[in-house]
């Protein structure tokens, strides 16, 4: 049981710069990824609160990302909960389980990191110090297996991309979703590295825009040529040949291969068919849901009604404009080319086998 | 040349509450754009410098309505001058279509707006007074014609649209961008008349936002049923069957029926045709182009870099980051299912003997 590289936090050298979730070795510290670009925040989370309302407010945002948080939240909720028994720890790691998981629906990663880390400490009985133990060992080893996904997706992606060499991507997917170089970035960065990639086509993502707040100012931190467009001008770039193919990440991916993820996918999806460019999803396997039969089973977040009315303090619509505000779609997986993941380029059926967890032994509890 | 109806303004009375621009008796008096849909202000534009200031900074905006605040800045400007002789008259109006019809260089309704006023106020050759009102007469016929023309659309789109009761549209094209009902919108409006309107999806448009501000304004003014929608989740309508019928403006109708319109339209008619949705374009035919073999030949704007970089007052990508922002996109003939006119509804190619624009003949010079 005792290993003690897993408990330093994971090797982030490929990312020193950004972490967007770190334990600090008695709470998670995040970068509150609302005050980017214009300010890199650090916050501390000190109350299993604080770690729900990080998730809910997007202040910690990306499905490997919040996985990571809410496992970290867990180890922070039992610490603070300061059980004297063993039943008293595992009461509490029930009903920390609960209020964090929930925090979000959509992404897996969330539910099953927090599952997995209440599993490792109901699995132990010698002592409350222990569970905290385990439970901060399953943590880490959380974050370190997504590092290390991140590497394998840019791999795999940067052999599969060939000489496609101008990409399209959505939403933000990248070092401040991940606990690495993220996932469609990951390919990104690897093409980058690679010198064969020539321009990334970034669209804006509203309403949260987290492709001009967050793709954007990490592209350009890490010197990765990009341009920021609106996302109704992306079908223009795809119509007039200025993309070899568009990469997107994943919030969850049934076992038939339809896949959620943000708002505005399923259309890439259906315009990058029509102009004839690959479509490609990248995501670890951790996103893969096989309990999952098909999309129609997937829950769509609708989130409020003021992301659309405005943005930060400018409100541009009227203040009482209904409003639809989905903040995903799912992409049938007739549209997606091909899956680009930490065991390499799958293709559905997504059988259980296929798409379990690589676990270390050392860290099952 | 008597014809009393044509010094009376035009018959609003289906757009009474929202005028964008209109004739007090003295000057024009517009709605300022800018001000929606915090405030509904109005100027009196006292000046030539502030008929062209109101235009090139879009306080009035909308092909047809700059062409109607043009033509009335002309008469206006023939008032300010106060000419003694009919040669001081015709040399202030050739002065005033110069400085007028350069506002905003692109629409085309401001340049032939201002020659009509010009070539009727110059074939006067009796007295300055004359003069004057002949350019009124024909100023408010410019109006009048356009408030028939955007009713004939209206009946034309509402005949065609038969039970299609849940309306996609794009961008603004409505009352403050017309001198009637407007185009795509008044079809809606017309439907809504009928009981045969459910709800109008408004996609916001960005980088302006003129669906958010505007339409979903003027819409919630008149009481038609509307939701507000990011650009990018209009292909999610479109595939959960929330959509029976997309309407979208153009800004130029090539003779081969490729369309030019915002930027997002062309990815709307794709995904439209894609889930089985008919995409309908609504315009007057002075927004068709003969002269224009296809939509190769049409040149597309592009905007400045900080429209995409922020939204409203806020500043929300990187200072620095590299934009593509491309105003308007071009749809192909072949995915438009008809186009809605004030001659009814048509198909391609365009002759030139279709598309010529009907004046009444009391109104020409």
């Amino acid at each position: 049981m005792s290993d003690p590289d897993l408990l330093s936090p994971p090797d982030t050298s490929s990312s020193s710069v950004i972490t967007p979730v770190r334990w600090d070795g008695a709470a998670p510290v995040i970068i509150d990824q609302r005050a980017l670009p214009a300010q890199l925040v650090e916050l501390r989370l000190d109350s299993v609160d604080a770690v729900v309302d990080a998730i809910e407010s997007m202040a910690v945002r990306g499905a490997p990302a919040i996985g990571i948080a809410g496992a970290y939240g867990m180890v922070l909720g039992l610490r603070n909960a300061a059980s004297d028994t063993v039943a008293a720890a595992h009461r509490a790691l029930h009903e920390l389980a609960a209020r964090i998981s929930v925090a979000r629906p959509t992404a897996v990663n969330l539910s099953t990191g927090v599952e997995r880390v209440r599993r490792a400490g109901q699995a132990v009985d010698t002592s409350p110090a222990d569970i905290i133990s385990a439970a901060l060992r399953t943590a880490l080893a959380i974050h370190a297996e997504d590092a290390a996904a991140c590497e394998r997706i840019g791999a795999a992606g940067a052999a599969l991309l060939g000489g496609r060499r101008r990409i399209l991507t959505h939403c933000h997917t990248g070092r401040l979703a991940t606990g690495g170089d993220g996932t469609a970035l990951a390919v990104i960065y690897a093409l980058h590295a690679a010198g064969r990639l020539d321009e990334v086509l970034v669209s804006e993502t509203r309403p949260l825009l987290q492709g001009a707040r967050l793709t954007a100012w990490e592209l350009g931190a890490a010197g990765v040529p990009y341009r920021l467009l609106v996302d109704a001008a992306a079908g223009s770039a795809l119509a007039q040949g200025l993309v070899d193919a568009v990469i997107v990440g994943c919030d969850r991916v049934a076992r038939n291969g339809d896949t959620a993820n943000k708002i505005g996918t399923h259309a890439l999806a259906v315009l990058a068919r029509h102009h004839g460019v690959p479509f490609y999803v990248a995501g670890p396997l951790t996103s893969f849901d096989p309990a999952t039969a098909t999309g129609d089973q997937i829950v769509i977040e609708e989130r409020p009604a003021d992301e659309v009315r405005g943005f930060g303090a400018s409100r541009t619509a009227p203040d009482d404009a209904p409003v639809w505000n989905p903040a995903f779609d799912v992409t049938p997986a007739g549209l997606i080319d091909g899956f680009i993941t930490d065991a390499g380029v799958l293709h559905p059926p997504f059988a259980e086998a296929v798409v379990r967890p690589v676990t270390p032994p050392s860290v099952r509890a």
